[in-house]
């Protein structure tokens, strides 16, 4: 198959343009009606690095995990997804069906997101990697929200359960622990995290006024969110979403579960500052958000995070970071 | 120099976010205001693929021709340059000084293009690789000129000159034919592309029809134009602008400098279609566009493209295509 047959079948399992999109891939750009305000955000994905082939079946899960990885970014802004850009180092090793079932994986999240792939760059690499760039819209851009607007007093809450992925990547990789076929859900985490964009929109909408995906881990994000608003932030451990099956996980592993909630990365839940005005008990927003949604702690003055373990100890969440690398850096 | 450090030298160099960019670098995603349409484009750049770092002093050679070959589908589409978003896969054996140098590369164009980096994301990867997202905005959708416009009477114009790049590869990659210090210029094509944003904007301006960068080469993108706009294009291959230099380093390589003007890649000059209304002198077009524009055909019912030689012979630019492999396909 010639390069530009296989751009044609990559097109077809990429669907026509719609919404905001006039002209897709194959044009020189590709042409959108953007909204008042667009978030925008890159994430690369390389073989060896961040995944690895061998993991699972086929390829699509890698599409997928590209694009959700990106998507997360457009989540922590509470920005409606518009379109996805992609661009696939094709490694010698990968042949055809390979390279289609990997845009099979990024065209049955972007359905089920709602995100137009518009355009895209298949090239031959040494190394096989995605790159995707994703745009999202807002009417406004008071309507999106960043780290750095969380002020003393709010609220501190994370959507779903923590430490499911670092749980899965043991399951997966330290074989012989425990029984992978008992913790399919962590596995799922790990391999298909989702990008919680209805919980961001909603979080945005009830007035969230800093907002951070955790790809790199708790600990890491929340200090990323408490030095980019000027504040510090207050955690109860007790109060943590911890995932079923994490303990478990990790006590056979000789791990504490704490430690895969507050430093394993890639979870992709959202951890937002809400006005205090909002209510301990969230109201309505937990039914909006489409997922649990916690009140782990508050935002106070000062600096750094402070995660209080229960009988008034103190857990360093830098400490627990440093044993391993972040995701990648953006 | 740890992660994070790296990232801060980065931000430092690519300056503070300026123009419709709201939130630059270091939030979860870029903040935007829009135009009222955008054109937006992805390419990736590969190591050992597109280009090697032996063929030049430095990095920053790589950075901006990643950018630039980029700004060429914006300028295609007659878009006004807005932000990059720009992923680099930092090989191993790079360090952090010459990605501080490829950084600086993609920095200069940026400023000398007026176009924000407003986003990207660093990562370790087995190769080196830079993928560039490019943002354009228009006023609305059909101030942005497409592939599919042209139509049968039109006149087909070409910005600047062609062959160059092809020449400047063979004068760096067959040592001995030629003194490569007696071919700066066309060296310099090769290496240091230009996006012709100014020419775009102002083909745009003038009611260009149908528009398309020659980054694969004439023959293989007017056919991408032809077969996009249901027309075909007939060019006199006597018409065609082919930059001083290019006969005599065909020559000396056993080479037909028409050949490298039709088939050679990377000129990153732009073809365009304009109605008849015009004229053929092009009124103040040219001066507009801050680049020779010089008419090399028209379009014709039907379909393909025909180069006449003098004398009425007819140039197959398919089979010209064929010697060599389409600089990535998008």
């Amino acid at each position: 198959m010639g390069e530009f047959e296989l751009l044609e079948r990559v097109r077809e399992r990429l669907g026509v343009p719609s919404g905001r999109v006039l002209i897709g891939s194959g044009d020189d750009a590709a042409v959108t009606v953007p909204g008042g305000a667009t978030a925008t955000s890159v994430d690369a994905l390389v073989e060896g690095v961040h995944f690895r082939r061998d993991t699972a079946d086929g390829l699509a899960w890698i599409g997928r995990k590209a694009l959700a990885t990106a998507l997360s970014d457009l989540a922590a802004m509470g920005a409606s997804p518009g379109e996805a850009y992609v661009a696939v180092g094709v490694a010698p090793d990968l042949d055809e069906e390979e390279c289609l079932e990997l845009v099979d994986g990024i065209a049955e999240l972007a359905a089920e997101a709602g995100i137009t792939v518009a355009g895209g760059d298949l090239t031959s690499s040494p190394t096989l990697f995605i790159t995707v760039t994703v745009v999202g819209h807002a009417t406004e851009p008071s309507a999106l929200v960043s780290r750095s607007g969380a002020r003393p007093g709010d609220l501190l809450v994370v959507t779903g359960e923590l430490g499911a992925a670092a749980a899965g990547l043991l399951v997966s990789s330290k074989r012989g622990i425990v029984d992978p076929s008992r913790f399919e859900p962590l596995l799922d985490r790990q391999l298909r995290p989702q990008a919680r964009l209805i919980a961001g929109s909603a979080l945005a909408a009830a007035g969230a006024t800093a907002m951070i995906d955790l790809s790199d881990g708790l600990g890491g994000d929340a200090r990323h969110l408490a030095k980019a608003s000027g504040v510090g932030l207050r955690i109860a451990a007790e109060k943590l979403p911890i995932a079923a099956g994490v303990e478990e996980v990790a006590t056979a592993a000789g791990a504490d579960p704490l430690e895969l909630a507050v430093s394993g990365g890639e979870d992709y839940e959202l951890l937002a500052a809400l006005p205090a005005a909002v209510g301990a008990d969230l109201g309505t927003l937990p039914a909006s958000a489409g997922v649990a949604i916690t009140v782990i702690g508050e935002v106070i003055a000062g600096a750094g995070v402070e995660i209080r373990l229960p009988g008034g100890r103190m857990l360093n969440p830098a400490g627990y970071e440093q044993m391993r690398q972040p995701r990648s850096a953006r």
